[in-house]
């Protein structure tokens, strides 16, 4: 069945059923709601703690295209990644809107696995999606805001925040996503447990909530996810704090699918391939030595915040020789 | 200057500063801003308030084309179309997020009026624009998320609790926006002043904000905002309420403009026409006659809540005769 057959009303209310049939207890959830889908607005109890909020968007033959994406991975993801925006300021996320642009041809059936994917993330962090908005378009666009709480944590993980001295780290490995992108539109064969593994970077990316908060709870304050790239990422960091950073390439963490798959192109992918939705950020050495025993997380310090001019980022190999990156992050407006 | 010269991180920036440049003293907020648009997150300190959110969406070509609606005028638009909502909650309007897909053709000036509209309207309403995502799309579109609370009244103004023998009014004229929208399309000519308020109901919607408020003080507890035309926004009530309801077709109030511009079409517009963005309510008489004192806007008695099956609306005209409107409202997938 297609939309257009179902009609917009007909959607909305399969939307809503598939919606509320699935809501979980959300027993770390702080704020009760009181009216979710199906009226003018969502509603719920306020609370003292301090609220933050993001929104997102995924473009067809923008951001994704269905013959790379899947329906069920465009429902995970453009949840993940407004999560992942969440986890860059320590908060817990508690209430997603979702507004839904899609052509009127679009089969009901694709537009359930899309909302059962996301729901199955929103799930495993107590996400309610309480309210959108659901539109006839040309090209299908996915509008996510999430909403959330920093519980009981009264500090913001920040981008303006690094302070010379500071080392820089992140969780998890760089790179895998733009591998992944390029073996699902390259259809390159590598082994099966390597192509699982990039392929699964680049459709279903794990926002790292917990960590997160484990970064907040440590007295970290600067942190920003990565989207763009690690270069690109790590500049607006620099630039909002008013410093530069000096980047070690050697120590760069790199998984060994990528290595194996990609050699001597892995670098690029950690340095600017973008879509990782690891969390970067700086701190203290001590502090940073302590939260890698707090976590089963890869947490590698990557180099040094310095007092160089805000932005400026020097890239050096493992014996101290400045070396030049291919690219500096995506923009979305600039063809590649 | 084309967006595709500037690059995305320059127009944001852009965005950012006209955003940021035009804040005025949020006298009425009681939540205070701490981050607004620059970081992975915006934040604010919370309250104990019941908060309210609702999404909408414009999408060029399906909502809006723009040989009718200017830049600015959808700026304004954008935003009075979630306002509206907030309204038919009774809620006070707070934060707004703003995610807008555009063409990489687009003039950076265009998106400039595009946000001082927008801000022109929030400003009115306390509103602060604390987040957002920019990115290239073939047409345009439009996602505001707006967040608000409802300050120091505990009940809301849903759809669900509308009983029978309830009188059933509205605010403002019907069918206004719809006769607006054939204007301009059609480049009708009418005498000047009757042009110029029916082509501003179209583009220039006012949201209810103060009327919500006032309902919801008044002891009213059923609310809708007029958007699907004023038979298929009663029928969401009925049916969400388990009600009928009777509408005396005489008793619509139907300006002067639209009926002189269009004659006996006029009802039809204001039945089904859509977009005219007044707030549709139900409650005892005397509540509402109370009301009508309290306000300088017209609110007018159209018919009452009935035992009848639920959904089911009943037309009448002067003499007590049923009548059959031509239309039940828009839905989108479904071409007219």
């Amino acid at each position: 069945v297609k939309i257009a057959e179902l009609g917009e009303f007909g959607l909305v209310e399969l939307i809503s059923k598939t919606i509320n049939d699935s809501h979980v207890e959300k027993t770390e959830s702080p704020q009760k709601l009181i009216i979710g889908i199906g009226d003018d607005c969502a509603a719920w109890h306020g609370d003292n703690s301090i609220q933050i909020a993001t929104v997102d968007a995924l473009v067809q033959d923008v951001h994704f295209t269905l013959d790379i994406t899947s329906w069920a991975d465009l429902g995970w993801k453009a949840l993940a990644i407004n999560l992942s925006d969440i986890a860059a300021m320590g908060g817990l996320p508690q209430f997603a809107l979702v507004s839904l642009a899609l052509p009127s041809d679009t089969e009901v059936n694709d537009v359930l696995l899309f909302y059962r994917n996301m729901i199955e993330l929103a799930n495993q962090h107590g996400v309610s999606i309480i309210g959108g908005d659901t539109d006839s378009a040309s090209r299908i666009s996915i509008t996510v805001t999430l909403l959330g709480s920093m519980g009981s944590q009264n500090s913001l993980l920040t981008r303006s925040s690094a302070k010379p001295g500071d080392d820089i780290a992140v969780t998890g490995y760089l790179g895998n996503a733009a591998a992944g992108f390029k073996m699902l539109s390259g259809k390159l064969e590598l082994d099966n447990d390597a192509s699982t593994l990039l392929k699964q970077a680049f459709t279903r990316p794990v926002p790292r909530i917990t960590e997160g908060r484990l970064l907040v709870k440590s007295g970290i304050k600067t942190v920003i996810d990565i989207s763009d790239g690690l270069v690109s990422d790590l500049r607006h960091i620099c630039k909002a704090s008013g410093v530069g950073a000096r980047l070690e390439t050697g120590k760069i963490p790199v998984s060994s699918a990528l290595k194996a798959g990609f050699g001597s192109e892995a670098l690029n992918f950690a340095l600017s391939g973008g879509e990782d939705y690891e969390l970067l950020f700086t701190g203290r050495h001590d502090l940073i030595e302590n939260i890698k025993q707090q976590t089963d997380c890869p947490i590698t310090v990557i180099g040094e915040i310095t007092v160089d001019n805000p932005g400026e980022i020097t890239l050096v190999d493992g014996k101290d020789r400045i070396i030049k990156p291919d690219t500096a992050g995506w923009q979305h407006f600039i063809s590649k």
